[in-house]
């Protein structure tokens, strides 16, 4: 197995191991040797009460979220200590692409939402011994976590900010996870995950990122012509500069792994199926995040749950980017996640 | 190459023949022998002055419009000589499933939508000597080719009716039209268009139309489980009931011929691309019909257009059936497309 330069620390900045030994999956399986990578910013105080939790998106790293920590930022790290955990799948926690056989690549097991809950919440006890998060926080796959958090550990977490993610994955949306799925495996190179170098599947990669330029973003976002703004010069340098320069150094199989998470995604397994018993249980002030434009995880999908959280408030994010309202393309987004996350830790 | 039962007259009904001859395309190219095959229901009058040209969507065939012609409703063939064309690529009228060698299958010429309405002006006038269309109406791609005729013949047409189609197709569109296309191309034994037997490329086909199950409808449509109300029991029994049972008879170079069409469609040609003019320039009277939470052409996009034609109306057909709510799955959407069409008649 060919080892990817993409999944490196020279990229993505250095991390921190937390050996989970033989850890086992909620669908059964063991991965011997376990490891949750992570890293930190600013320091845990002494009453341990300072803590973050800010896990990742689908296809990110830690460093993809690094970008909203800052000095005189509401995710300010002279004040807080923010965790930012690798979700397995991503390339550095276990993954597809850093396993030794038997688990390797095409046979590496099917984990869960649930899984990188888990993994974190024995990160955050035995590692530091934080009992409270102040805040748990994430977009996409990252709010999927915060709704596990929030719902499985009712107690630890004092506000729960999911931004643009749903806590029961919609019917709509396991469709597009399986579109872009089966794109990945299109590839004739693809062999069943047991390719030895991910560039091999360049072919289902770049098919695969063009489904994200469909669905990814918004009809009005292509009108308004919108990638002008930051710096393409024609829709086909959009689609090859944005999309195809950011899936094309990732492995496949990763993609493919945190897919299967994200689809299926739902807190309400802890409830026998009722995803309003569920929601109903969390105890943190939360506030859920929906993004205008977004196909993904459409306004009326966020609002519909946020209905069924007790401490709640909607709040929208408005951005052409659509889903990747997130990513702070214009000052605009930016500001408005500042201001919701400033209401967080202030509520 | 094998001839393909689907598109017999057995499943579609009796087609009649309009012999072009040497057909010469817009982007150059010359179809020898090319053929327009239509159906036709009524009689024309003497004053020729009861014509309604109705041509059909992407995929589809004359059979596919029949549904909305009947007696006692709006287009009622015992006042109305109500004509409906085949489309170049649908598989009757000239397309890669039955052109001979050099132009058959993957070497099928380019065509536009400017070559469906050149050839349907040829029908009406050179066959039936009619001089004004009464109306003119089509669903999506249908949609482009009445948005052509208006433009290209101002005064030829009293009403037209395009429903949840654009003069011009969006960025958007055109980027999803190339993802669908790609999906067809993906098969192994594509062959750049030149397999024996489109049965062969059945793996193309589903993962085609598994894009069409994300895209073709919308969010709500599956939260909602809108499936059960046409008899399917499940998400994957809709998947493959509804979608694979109605893509996987065709011939994917068809498909993709019909989708450069489409892509392409843009009547700001005729203007050195000033869509302002080019609508401008319309005469009939216009009822753009767009349908709620189409994500092919959203309202916003159909507003846009209507806007710029000077004696127009906007309708809004309400369906979460998404671009298929022109289908009719409900008695509801009939009544509100039989309403647009009794009121285009009597304008």
């Amino acid at each position: 197995m060919v080892v990817n330069p993409y999944y490196s620390e020279d990229l993505h900045g250095p991390h921190q191991t937390f050996e989970l030994g033989d850890f086992k999956l909620e669908m059964g399986e063991i991965i011997r040797g376990c490891k949750l990578l992570y890293k930190t910013h600013g320091k845990l105080n002494q009453k341990k009460d300072n803590a973050i939790l800010f896990p990742h998106m689908w296809s990110g790293t830690p460093k993809a979220m690094e970008g909203f920590i800052g000095k005189g930022r509401p995710l300010d790290p002279e004040k807080y200590f923010i965790i930012l955990p690798g979700q397995f799948g991503n390339g550095f926690s276990s993954s597809p692409s850093n396993t030794p056989t038997p688990h390797d690549r095409g046979a590496f097991p099917k984990v869960t939402i649930g899984d990188d809950v888990v993994a974190q919440h024995r990160l955050i006890t035995e590692q530091f011994g934080i009992e409270e998060l102040q805040l748990i926080l994430g977009w996409s796959m990252g709010a999927q976590q915060t709704y596990e958090w929030a719902v499985r550990f009712p107690d630890m977490v004092k506000c729960a900010v999911p931004f643009a993610g749903t806590a029961r994955t919609t019917p709509h949306n396991y469709l597009w996870v399986t579109a872009f799925e089966d794109a990945l495996k299109s590839d004739p190179n693809f062999n069943d995950g047991f390719f030895e170098d991910a560039r091999l599947c360049h072919v289902g990669l770049r098919r695969h990122s063009q489904l994200w330029g469909v669905m990814g973003l918004c009809q009005e976002f292509y009108k308004k012509e919108t990638w002008r703004d930051v710096g393409f010069s024609s829709l086909e340098d959009f689609q090859h500069g944005f999309w195809d320069a950011y899936f094309l150094p990732m492995d496949p199989n990763n993609l493919i792994c945190m897919g299967w998470k994200w689809k299926h995604g739902d807190v309400s397994r802890h409830t026998c199926g009722d995803l309003r018993a569920a929601l109903g249980g969390i105890k943190a002030k939360t506030y859920v995040v929906a993004f205008t434009h977004d196909m993904f995880f459409p306004m009326a999908d966020c609002e519909a749950e946020q209905k069924m959280i007790p401490d709640s408030e909607l709040r929208i994010v408005n951005s052409l980017w659509a889903h990747f309202g997130m990513f702070c393309m214009s000052p605009s987004e930016k500001e408005q996640i500042d201001k919701i996350l400033f209401d967080a830790l202030h509520a």
